[in-house]
């Protein structure tokens, strides 16, 4: 289970007990992520946190309430785009990216994102989240470090498709953990970032 | 809905009224893509089946059971392997699976595998269903086609990575419909195919 220290203000929020409600946050992922989206109530929660359900029911009238602020919190939560990697190269800093910690933290957002997933058809809020946990900071990282390279010259930027591939390496770890229930390792990760992001990047522009 | 009109044996089956298992076997579908598989009920597909209780609980004994008989019966219908495009190039091989209705039946199949990917931590029998319908038939066509383009020398095989490479298009596939909820257009697949695939193989090979 993950603790935070963190006592970010709540989404639109007043003042109020801060470290309480990153508290009620994280069980709230964790019953999501333990009992699916159908499973999950907000007694559980409540439960879990050790929170009155007086309180719980007054800040989040609906568990898509909770589970929206829940995942608002752990959007930025483990890639800092401010201060990515700067190696020199794109292997160096996406490598960069790949620490031990990223990795659980990724690996707990995307058993959020396979809880998610399976309600989207039917909830769309919970959709827009989904695509946020699996992809949105993610997608703007690989963006940033792509760009760099380009613009440095490491690949030639013709013809380069830098939105499809800035979607390539978040897709491919949502695709193994939410459909194939694989968990991200860095073996796998190193496995598309040198049989196919690399690749793609030397080998964009003209056909000939 | 999709109609067939298949008598195909079911498996293991002894002889028995075998379009009537196509109906039913249709029917499951359905009932699990509207209502995913926690609402599922076998009652539910028998209603829609026109089809006996007794029978079909005699015949399947559990809800699991009745959704891998189903998903066996779609798991070879969309791609036939022994009748692959051969265009002379992987881009018009590729290009010439991409027929209306096999993104149609594409589609189907994945919105099948959203519904049992959401159940795979609890089933492990679901898992590996899910993974045949989003992966199996679609990574074996890519495989063919790729080896068939490197055979002919379309592009050096040295340093590529079949592996990566062929599970490539149908894990985009199963982020971009399972996750993120969108169709699986002629577009889309244009994009991964020339914004990744492609430059991949050409750009594999030593980095210099």
């Amino acid at each position: 289970m993950t603790q935070t220290t963190s006592g970010r203000p709540a989404r639109g929020g007043r003042r109020r007990d801060e470290s309480r409600d990153g508290v009620i946050l994280d069980a709230a992922l964790d019953v999501l992520v333990e009992t699916g989206f159908d499973g999950m109530t907000v007694d559980a929660v409540a439960a879990r946190a050790r929170a009155g359900k007086a309180t719980m029911y007054r800040r989040w009238p609906s568990k898509v309430d909770l589970v929206l602020d829940a995942v608002a919190r752990m959007e930025s939560g483990d890639v800092d785009l401010d201060h990515l990697p700067d190696t020199g190269s794109l292997r160096g800093d996406i490598t960069g990216l790949m620490r031990a910690e990223t990795l659980e933290d990724g690996g707990r957002r995307l058993r959020v994102l396979a809880s998610l997933a399976a309600m989207t058809a039917r909830e769309p809020r919970l959709g827009a989240a989904a695509d946020e946990v699996g992809f949105g900071t993610w997608e703007r990282a690989n963006r940033v470090l792509i760009e760099r390279a380009l613009d440095r010259g490491e690949f030639p930027r013709e013809h380069v498709d830098v939105d499809v591939l800035s979607r390539l390496v978040p897709q491919l770890c949502a695709a193994r953990a939410c459909v194939q229930q694989q968990p991200i390792t860095r073996e796998f990760l190193l496995s598309v970032l040198d049989g196919v992001l690399l690749p793609a990047l030397r080998g964009s522009g003209p056909t000939g």
